[in-house]
């Protein structure tokens, strides 16, 4: 087991109505301005929620934060917060609603010439507005951990970022609020929380039993409860295992003591950039094509992974390999999710040409062993053609 | 799933050498009080090391508590906080010291008539001391928790309390401190870990398959690893999965949303306060004669235990069960844990009834159901001869 250090001081308020509770979580004085993304938040209730328990409370409001926030509407709420002293933010939405609040928390008090330094160039972190979120759609994780991932538009860019000082003060989760969200949301969550757990899993042993079975748990757990989840989607136990399952599978607690990988979400990032594909269309894609490029390293974890999730057993060593991976596409495509770059029309020679450049100005090495090069990004993204 | 509320403000330091970090942990002119018990401390070099990290800071020292810390002993601590003008709290040890510490900490800043009031009437925390802690015995989970078991000697009661402001801020953990350990003390742990689990698994379904999961990997770790943890204590990836299973059994994620037992150590409080028995013994003793009284009403999660954790599959219903509960008592046996009052030497009838006698004063309903009675707490104790 490596060394590893454990913290996360956001609290979690979870179950039906307890967005009431809001009114006891923001102390009275606090000037709010309340984030969200497009106007779902409308249509769910969510909304008229939140109004009345902050109803005797100082609340402006900031909505059209896009899905993949970007560093140009963002840099429309800092403007906001500094005109008019805002104290307080409260995320009410999604992943993308809660990142771009994190940017805001912190560009907000940003005291460098261009806060896009603090993507671009990591610059620190040395103050942020103090932020609490509701969650209504669960998939990223980002309503318990500190990390957030920025788009800049005019130059094609997603940058993530991350300080002690920007983990939300409170989630709020009532699984209720997720029951009018469209199918395609919830299939991109389920990918999205697979994914992020096999990033810290799917690697090499290092001798953690119990964070690997740890991980198994919510994948055992989101491969047995998608078709609940997907077939009714007002089935609250369901949309409770699953936003659980999203929020514990990125809260730092499966990272501890592991070896962690991230490529594919840094290469499924460019093809965000690039093609506008919903971050887990991203993930479901690249997946696939880089666990058979980097079967040989990953071999004990897969025989592991298809043993454990997907029951595969008795076949010779590379047929349990292959299996596995099937098993996982297998799954994807149940759910109503593509696994090739062809499905959204992507020319596969191009975009890997366009990512391999993009890597080599970057001078990246990703992976769990740091050993996938430009090259290597290419053949991937080919093999996912 | 039932609503809930998670918070853990707990930093967590884990690995080989972290004692060095204390420096940059405790602010520098905080006045410390090093706690810590009987002295393991000096054999296993971490008072060495404890003292070397601080060795430019105010530091004065505590020895002394006792396993089952007696409220008599940490008042001693209470006045010496008092006239040096502590601020600073450092429980070095287990899980006795840790909770003594606890309740040194709020003990010290109580202001009513008697800190025991905390204890044996649920008097409010108001103030707390700070405080950290480099663990030293893996078992109770109290370095990632807000709880604490207190005894007072003088009447034989065995009291607990939590409060928001008794986490630790930090909690050291370097599995290498661990090398020294009597088996016994190993052996208390991995049950004591092992039944902290179950009291919140193993009672009836409330539609969580994650926590399940998560309950389950820390089970099914125990049992395979226990023959490495207690065959060889210098084995430092067994003895760190020893210990972050201790820690993730009782820091509050495993009770999110499901219904919890607690009985077993309500019932076995009573027989380390009448007889002086480890925390851990008198937990395997009530636990397999509770299941037995109670495998009605536990009669799923009794399957899925058995199915899961031990692969006992194919037998009829009810052999099904009784197959799980003898696996449970044949583990503890395998890492040499006895079961039954006699092999204490305790009379059972005598046992049985006194604390029978004191379950009628406190008026106490406990287990899952509230339907545990005297009566009932009697008949289990019987079962357990």
């Amino acid at each position: 087991m490596k060394n590893f250090t454990y913290w996360n001081p956001t609290r979690i308020i979870f179950g039906r109505g307890t967005i009431a509770q809001l009114r006891d979580l923001i102390p009275q004085d606090e000037k709010i301005l309340m984030t969200y993304g497009g106007g779902s938040i409308f249509k769910n209730g969510v909304y008229d929620q939140v109004k009345t328990a902050l109803q005797t409370m100082s609340l402006q409001e900031f909505g059209g934060i896009e899905a993949n926030p970007t560093y140009e509407t963002l840099m429309k709420a800092v403007e906001i917060v500094k005109k008019e002293g805002i104290t307080f933010l409260l995320a009410v939405g999604g992943g993308s609603v809660l990142d771009g609040t994190k940017f805001i928390a912190a560009a907000s008090r940003f005291e460098g010439d261009d806060p896009w330094d603090i993507l671009a160039k990591g610059a620190k972190v040395k103050s942020a507005i103090s932020f609490g979120s509701v969650l209504t759609l669960p998939a990223t994780g980002s309503e318990m951990n500190s990390g957030a991932v920025i788009s800049r538009k005019s130059i094609q860019e997603k940058r993530d970022f991350g300080s002690p000082l920007t983990f939300p003060l409170f989630s709020i989760l009532d699984p209720s609020s997720t029951f009018s969200l469209p199918t395609k949301q919830i299939r991109n969550g389920i990918v999205d929380t697979f994914i992020h757990t096999v990033e810290q899993y799917l690697t090499y042993p290092v001798a953690t039993p119990l964070q690997d079975r740890q991980a198994e748990a919510i994948l055992k757990t989101l491969v047995e409860e998608a078709d609940m989840i997907l077939s009714d989607p007002k089935d609250y136990d369901a949309m409770a295992t699953f936003m659980w399952c999203a929020t514990q599978a990125l809260n730092g607690v499966l990272g501890c003591g592991v070896v962690q990988d991230w490529a594919t979400h840094i290469i499924g990032h460019e093809l965000t950039a690039f093609y506008g594909l919903d971050h887990a269309e991203t993930l479901a894609i690249v997946y696939p094509a880089l666990l058979r490029y980097k079967k040989k390293a990953k071999a004990e974890k897969l025989l592991q992974f298809g043993q454990r999730i997907f029951g595969i057993n008795g076949l010779k060593r590379d047929d349990q390999i292959e299996s596995a991976i099937e098993a996982t596409e297998t799954f994807f495509h149940h759910i109503g999710m593509p696994t090739r770059l062809q499905n959204y029309q992507i020319d596969a020679k191009e975009a890997a040409e366009k990512i391999r450049e993009r890597f080599i100005l970057r001078d990246n090495k990703i992976g769990e062993h740091k050993d996938i090069f430009p090259d290597d990004v290419k053949a991937i993204l080919l093999a996912a053609a």
